[in-house]
């Protein structure tokens, strides 16, 4: 790995202003956030309750009552707190930001004297860290953690800070591989990644310390879950927990033996991006090269063409190699914000651009079909194929969905989704001294420093409805030396590059075009990507997509909906030798680009009342439209396939 | 319906000798009944523990200790006793005997003074009835009074029939709609369609009628389970059931207002069966029009082409109308013996052969799929898709055993299979006064009543191999006047009919050709149905079939295995159009007709480690054999299909 690895650029000095995202982006701050505040003090009617803000004042003494909610629900606050704070980088929103110090004062109010913090422990009494298998007191730690350490950025405010500061420094205390301490971990890796985040602004080595002892000891035998905690015991929180494998959780082995992505989704993730996280703090090759291969696994073998991971609703977790089924699925929002930043810090480790197209495809898909345009609505579970009255009636579909619900009894996807919107600047570009990265091609502006001068890097972008994008390039000073990297997705066959006009031959390597030269004061640098509707075919190992295809544009999945196809879209079959036609849909979804694509409808003509006695089908021709896959379910209940029949 | 309705003839004047069927019927004498008698007895090793026999020793007062194994364990031994009885018909071994006498005294003895008899609620002490919900004490009753009575029919024996009669007495006092009574019915039917054998049996009204209440009390408002059971008490014995709605067991609504096939497929047919027999016993045609409703429902829109239902695991249950998973289904084993058992009643009440298309379609194909050709091993669960490593490391799947498992914890399924091919014989022939109906086309040979005289017929068959039968009627006395019904099975699109060799034309109403004549001493008719190899098309309503055929022969689906075709079963493509060749392989599983079929494979070509960049797929020309799917699985674990793909 590179000694420096790449960072992200504070987020208060990044804008976006692009036309596709915006329309999710502006829901943030105008929907989501005021929303879910709303939400998690209980005051959405219709909405099942959080009792989120309501636990925090019992336990900081200021209302009496039982608790109420998941055991992690106290995350609720925290993940909203931390889109908060990012949103205030860019807009010092003030009724937000005044409802996130209140609920920070609570925070603090709830904390105990000695620095644990947690509503449902403190609340029911019962023993501290005597179910790390289930009862989440870590992550929920992680959780406050990191939006302590995005509200410190954002606002300069240390109060946040200086709790979960008194709340590591206590689970420091209880936890470590001295003797009289606790030698377990977390049942749901998030603390970890937490940890690192904390240890990099306050330079406590301790917490760094401890991030790795978590990381490095899980899995070992005998298995800390096994010999100490609730599997022992037998008092399961969740009972469907006593089921489960240690590989649900990333126990069954020493992490060090684990080459295969397993157990529950967004566990796995936040594990493996604590891991690149350490395999950086400790130039640890070893363990860089271990998430290359768990990242391998998950991408070239158990990962959605829209960059969804979990093929299985029991355990929420992952399968077997190719083992993708689209309709039993369970492929959470959470555990695909996950894997876009597992993927981004392994971009900022490696510098290759095959972590970004999957950041890319994670994000315009998945991130985004987990959310109803109104920023209201939200999906958990993330189907790429869906026949709502089957999933109505056949319990093997009883996790799904037939459309977005207002919120949800574990409210983990709607702010982790309002968190990654928010956050989104963190993705589109990122740096090093002297070089700047642009990732994605989301129309925005970015103030940087490179090779110690401030440089200004506005993009114009219509992605991926246009592949063109134009950089401006204005260095605070003429004449500075640094390099502009431009990605080429895997996905691009063709590029065209120019710079001031003049056409240069661009020689991506590792997925980017670098551009090193002395900048003058403003020059412009128009990359053009060949991003044509193309069909995309499974590797044939994956039994469910066999004779179907996918439609895509750019990073853009596209699937057939029943408002414009009808109903029964299992008999339709694309032909691929006839080009999808382009056609912008400005009715749709505040404007949309959609795809004409022609083929048939199957038809078995008459087949009367019986079920097996239908004659030899005919193909009527037939066109259809496709919209992206993110935007689907806006327009309410209805099929919806991404994999069509192809026609031989 | 017909005032008289036909009745099987004792099993005892029925032999059967069938190169198909003789495979798994000698089996039953041989193998099957001697291991269950082992297993319910603890003493297999390897297999899990029934613990059956020593909780009736338990409570009889022979030995102590807790009771163990399912509320409802001792069905095993009525279901055991049950087959033993239809073995004994035709062959009073010794030994079976004298183990079934003993386990009958056995039960005798841990019956209760009252009559009451369940070891599960007399040993543990719980309150009995307590939780009808769940309890499995009317279901535990109803197998004990089924075999009782098979047991007294074949042995003449008194002995069984006493005690079930006081057990049957007993309910009466407990149940009716009497006040002091409980207005309860079972949680899982099946004592209603035993206590109707009953009646049948000693003439007792009483039984009769309770078998009317339970029937006619279920579903009505306010349903019993939420006001007087578990449901209200929130004492489950299977923490699942919380989660179930009423229709799980079809509590939903008054029977009388059901008119779809609703949850768990078991209890229903076990139902519709009863509703059946009272329709009869009650000359009700509303209630008789109801089971044609409930049967069409299933028949037409809810039953895989191998006979089964139940398309989901979660409830073991119906879903919705054309939702025919293949690989996630249910399909149990005993839900296709219940099925039989009804289509049988609904034949013998209305004499239409499109219910016997039925019984034949669930023998030949889930019935016999349901048991290992050892004997030894049984699938609770049959799917028509099986891809081993998909099934072991997705939990979607965890109700599915990629290979025969020796015995279950719920052992339903193994003696079930047992007593229905120990009383095959009832399926094959049918009589009253003055017809017998030859439905199925087993060779075999049957003594019966006919107009008051004494008449022997004798089937030669080798059916579907063959479509030839032969049937050599004989008289006792010459010129006895009476029909012969032979059956011609909806599929048979062509029949030849010949009496002493000269060729009549066959006039089949509903599904039977009636040959009405004063016979000679000895009279051969051969009926030649034309049985070729033929490819069948689903509903274009049922997705999962849809651009796919199946292989059927006769009643008989065939399948691919990998054993014959090798892995990745899903890229086989069919093409419909050359004919399959048949082969008769007599090295395979002691003589199977198999087929040769023609197509393609799929072939992506060099698909790299990616998943998603595959190229358009060749197709591949390549030959594929089929085998019956009642063989499936006897050469070790393998991929199975029975829906392939259908070249365009």
């Amino acid at each position: 790995m590179e000694g420096n690895k790449l960072t992200s650029v504070d987020l208060k000095h990044i804008e976006i202003q692009d036309s596709f995202w915006g329309k999710y982006i502006n829901l943030v701050d105008e929907v989501i956030l005021p929303f879910q505040w709303e939400l998690i003090n209980d005051r959405v009617e219709g909405a099942e309750k959080s009792y989120c803000i309501r636990n925090f004042r019992i336990a900081a003494g200021k209302e009496t009552g039982e608790h109420k909610g998941m055991v992690f629900q106290d995350t609720d606050a925290a993940k909203w707190l931390e889109a908060v704070a990012y949103s205030l980088n860019k807009n010092r929103n003030s009724r937000l930001e005044e409802a996130a110090d209140q609920t920070i004062d609570l925070i603090a109010e709830a904390q105990c004297e000695d620095g644990y913090l947690n509503t449902y422990y403190t609340i029911t009494g019962n023993q501290r860290w005597s179910n790390l298998f289930e009862g989440h007191e870590l992550y929920t730690a992680g959780h406050m953690i990191e939006a302590a350490v995005a509200y410190y950025q954002a606002t300069g405010k240390r109060k946040f800070l200086d709790v979960v500061c008194k709340l590591a420094d206590y689970i420091c205390q209880v936890f470590g591989p001295e003797e009289g301490k606790i030698h377990g971990y977390p049942g749901h890796p998030e603390v970890e990644l937490a940890l690192v985040k904390l240890y990099r602004i306050t330079g406590n080595n301790n917490y760094l310390c401890l991030a790795d002892y978590f990381v490095r000891t899980r899995g070992e035998r005998p298995c800390y879950f096994l010999n100490e905690d609730c599997i022992k015991n037998g008092n399961y929180i969740f009972p469907e927990f006593k089921d489960f494998d240690l590989d649900y959780n990333q126990s069954h082995m020493p992490l060090s033996e684990q080459m295969t992505a397993e157990g529950h989704g967004v566990r796995a993730v936040y594990l493996y991006s604590a891991m690149a996280d350490l395999a950086y703090e400790y130039q640890d090759e070893d363990l860089l090269r271990q998430c290359e291969t768990l990242w391998d696994n998950i991408v070239n073998k158990r990962m959605y063409i829209t960059g969804s991971i979990g093929s299985a609703s029991y355990g929420e977790r992952f399968t077997g190699d190719y083992d993708l089924p689209n309709d039993t699925n369970y492929s959470e929002s959470c555990a695909t914000v996950g894997l876009a930043m597992f993927s981004n810090r392994m971009f900022h480790l490696t510098r290759d651009g095959k972590y970004m197209d999957i950041v890319e495809k994670a994000l315009y898909n998945t991130l985004l079909s987990g959310i109803a345009m109104d920023g209201k609505h939200f999906f958990y579970v993330n189907p790429l194929e869906m026949v709502p009255e089957t999933v109505k009636k056949n319990p093997t579909y009883r996790h799904v969905k037939t459309t977005r619900q207002l919120w949800f009894g574990v409210a983990c996807c709607p702010p982790n989704i309002a968190r990654t919107l928010a956050s989104l600047g963190n993705y589109i570009y990122a740096v090093d001294e002297h070089t700047i990265y642009v990732n994605l091609f989301i129309q925005s502006s970015i103030d940087c420093q490179l090779s110690g001068r401030n440089v200004n890097v506005r993009q114009e972008s219509n992605y991926p409805e246009s592949g063109k994008v134009t950089l401006f390039v204005k260095p605070q000073e003429e004449g500075s030396e640094f390099t502009l990297a431009i990605r080429i997705p895997t996905y691009c066959k063709e590029a065209v590059l120019r710079i001031n006009g003049k056409e240069e031959s661009p020689q991506p390597e590792k997925g980017y075009v670098h551009i090193r030269r002395l900048w003058k004061k403003e020059e412009e640098v128009v990359i053009e990507l060949k991003v044509p509707f193309r069909y995309v075919r499974s590797n044939p190992r994956v039994r469910h997509n066999i004779g179907r295809i996918s439609l895509m544009k750019g990073p853009v999945v596209y699937c057939l909906e029943e408002a414009d196809n009808g109903d029964y879209l299992s008999t339709a079959v694309i032909d691929t030798r006839i080009e999808p036609k382009e056609e912008f849909d400005h009715q749709l979804l505040k404007g949309t680009l959609c795809a004409r694509i022609k083929g048939a409808r199957i038809d078995y003509g008459k087949t009367g009342s019986s079920l097996y006695e239908a004659e030899r089908p005919v193909y009527k021709e037939a066109e259809f439209k496709a919209v992206p896959y993110s935007s689907w379910n806006n327009r309410g209940e209805g099929e919806m396939i991404v994999w069509m029949r192809e026609k031989d």
